[in-house]
């Protein structure tokens, strides 16, 4: 049977030009890039390559401001918790908001419980927006970093970074942002959006698992994550992932050239499939919909009905269709979406939320199948809920 | 031309098996592992199935006390930081060794002089064993962690973990070894060792870079390195780098059905090498030759030459033989290696030294050509140096 992948804000599917990019780096150039000798040499010039390319593409000015990682959770941890230990003398409040991914929030977490810092968490409105002014008015003296993501996860809801950039300008905060779920999808400018720091992960754009990176601003002091080894500038010591950061380079240059392409075939496909949800199953709603949101990111509210019964319902064999309910790194957990519940969304709606998230393989047929399969599967569960009047 | 890379505990070249096991992870079986679909749980399995096999690797008992991590330094990071965050309250005592990797150390000295926690290097004798005696002597109420690697990264000399061990027991002191260059080479047992946290990298025994483990004894209290979702039973945040993971499983299940083998094939080569070197090469001699060594590993001083000058008069293009004057970690450092100055090497001798690293790839013909050019790429350099008086 054919099955349908809805959950490309969870990951994606690595690009055959991608893979091919990756496999000489295993078993044929596979040199310690910190090795001085013609085998480290070659994969110290993959690296540089992918520095430059990973530079380009969220517009940084150098190359050495780019610090590759294992991926967006240690982007923000480093980026958090490096810049809060080499900060601390100067202040130890942090402000971020109640929609982070847990990379952040429970970085923050982590800093607040164990070692005194205080954490501000700002919230948003009824369509997921960070609320800008609450965050002016939560700046204080002692305030040393805010970290507001750039576009949820679960919602798509698109965060007034920009704003948030200008109004910390000159204020000698530093301002990170989690671009795991934007990169790759929407053209990046660091000076634009006036961030100091940005996180991003490979595998949320077709390329591989266990790479990302964390763009820090030059003259910005910040703690190693990972001490040992002078990889990385001193930034962060471990030997170079070569073949995946030579992935995510791959990646990144497919997705810079394709940003105008995808965005509006994927925008398209996810009109219809919108559109024909709600026309086709009533007491329906999409979060977030007053809101700019990514263009692939679908977070749908069926009343009624319960979001991992339905999810199960979706996947099975004769249905065949994956999405998820939340994140996928709170999966599993039976506690509503915190970000939903940040929204205001009632318990009984957040847990019937179930999100759709489109990518490069999706196609027209298979929106056409969404909707000729969908309003059947919620309308079978429904009729078997209790609460269900229509 | 061809070339000879001797620089295998640098990293090695990935088997073809592992690369062919990893590939159907990257744009077939991509699923996140932590979605609870079709595809997620495909990916899950891997990874089930990939801790099933390291902890056989260990002789672990239990899967679930199997960490997957980025790699070596990330493993020790969190071993140490991890260990000594969540147990600050018995003590803040460390006892680590002169030798270490700077995985190791350097991880001790950041907790050491931010976070108030007191470090004791264990010295070594000349042939880089650590001094159990002068460990047993360090000890003290205040002690919580005993870093000690398994072997040596430069000179192989093994470490006398399991006597470590024994010494610890019922010590209430956690006993973490930095097994990286030991995994895959000899036979691991964690019980029979004694230790509580032990780390593994991939990429030193053929699998990928970017991928590694931390051991955790059952019942042992420690916190996350990376936090965010919860991945690896909440131990590490971030999701799983399945192909990587599977490719670390693979070069495991290949090193285990290969011990006896590779060990005897090894054992010869570098025998035939060494003996080789000492007749040929006047004023040469091997480091911590007393001692037990990794079967792979040639530590050789080559007396009046700049060890630099020779590594890159042996890369050279018609020369072509890849080796390393150190770790490859502290590769283009000027200072003298720590570990050779820890075990009383002079400096000028311990400038001469290479380290050549054997592995899977390297042939009887190889040693030959060894044999054959070295003694002239020594001899050419020996006549410029002013000290050389034969």
């Amino acid at each position: 049977m054919k099955r349908i992948y809805m959950d490309n804000n969870a990951t994606t599917r690595v690009r055959e030009e991608v893979v091919n990019t990756m496999i000489p780096y295993y078993a044929e150039h596979y040199g310690n890039p910190s090795s001085i000798h013609y085998f480290g040499q070659k994969s110290r010039a993959v690296i540089d390559d992918a520095r430059i390319v990973m530079a380009r593409f969220i517009s940084a000015d150098d190359p050495q401001n780019i610090v590759f990682t294992s991926g967006g959770t240690e982007s923000d941890n480093f980026a958090i918790k490096g810049f809060a230990m080499a900060n601390s003398k100067r202040g130890k409040h942090i402000i971020t908001s109640s929609i982070e991914h847990h990379a952040v929030f429970n970085t923050c977490e982590y800093l607040r419980k164990n070692f005194g810092y205080s954490v501000t968490y700002i919230p948003v409105d009824r369509n997921g927006v960070v609320d800008i002014k609450k965050l002016e008015t939560a700046l204080s003296e002692d305030t040393i970093l805010v970290s507001i993501m750039h576009a949820n996860n679960e919602t798509g809801v698109i965060q007034p970074i920009k704003s948030i950039g200008k109004m910390l300008k000159n204020k000698n905060i530093a301002f990170h942002t989690d671009a795991v779920q934007t990169a790759g999808k929407v053209r990046i400018d660091v000076d634009d959006l006036g961030v100091d720091l940005l996180s991003i992960s490979a595998h949320k754009f077709y390329g591989p698992k266990g790479v990302g990176m964390l763009y820090i601003r030059k003259g910005l002091t910040i703690d190693a994550l990972l001490h040992g080894g002078h990889h990385e500038s001193n930034y962060r010591a471990g030997t170079e992932n070569v073949p995946c950061i030579a992935g995510m380079s791959a990646a990144a240059q497919i997705a810079m050239r394709e940003y105008t392409l995808e965005c509006s075939r994927i925008s398209l496909l996810r009109e219809k499939f919108e559109t024909g949800i709600l026309e086709r199953i009533p007491q329906s709603e999409i979060n977030g919909i007053h809101a700019e949101r990514l263009y692939n990111t679908s977070s749908i509210a069926f009343k009624y009905v319960e979001g991992e019964a339905l999810l199960l319902a979706m996947d099975n064999e004769s249905t065949g269709i994956a999405a998820s309910s939340g994140s996928a790194c709170t999966a599993g957990s039976s506690e509503p979406s915190h970000v939903l519940t940040a929204m205001g969304v009632e318990p009984l709606i957040a847990q019937g939320t179930i999100r759709f998230s489109f990518g490069h393989d999706n196609t027209e047929e298979e929106v056409d199948y969404l909707l000729d399969t969908l309003p059947r599967v919620v309308e079978k569960l429904r009729t078997m809920s209790p609460l269900w009047r229509q």
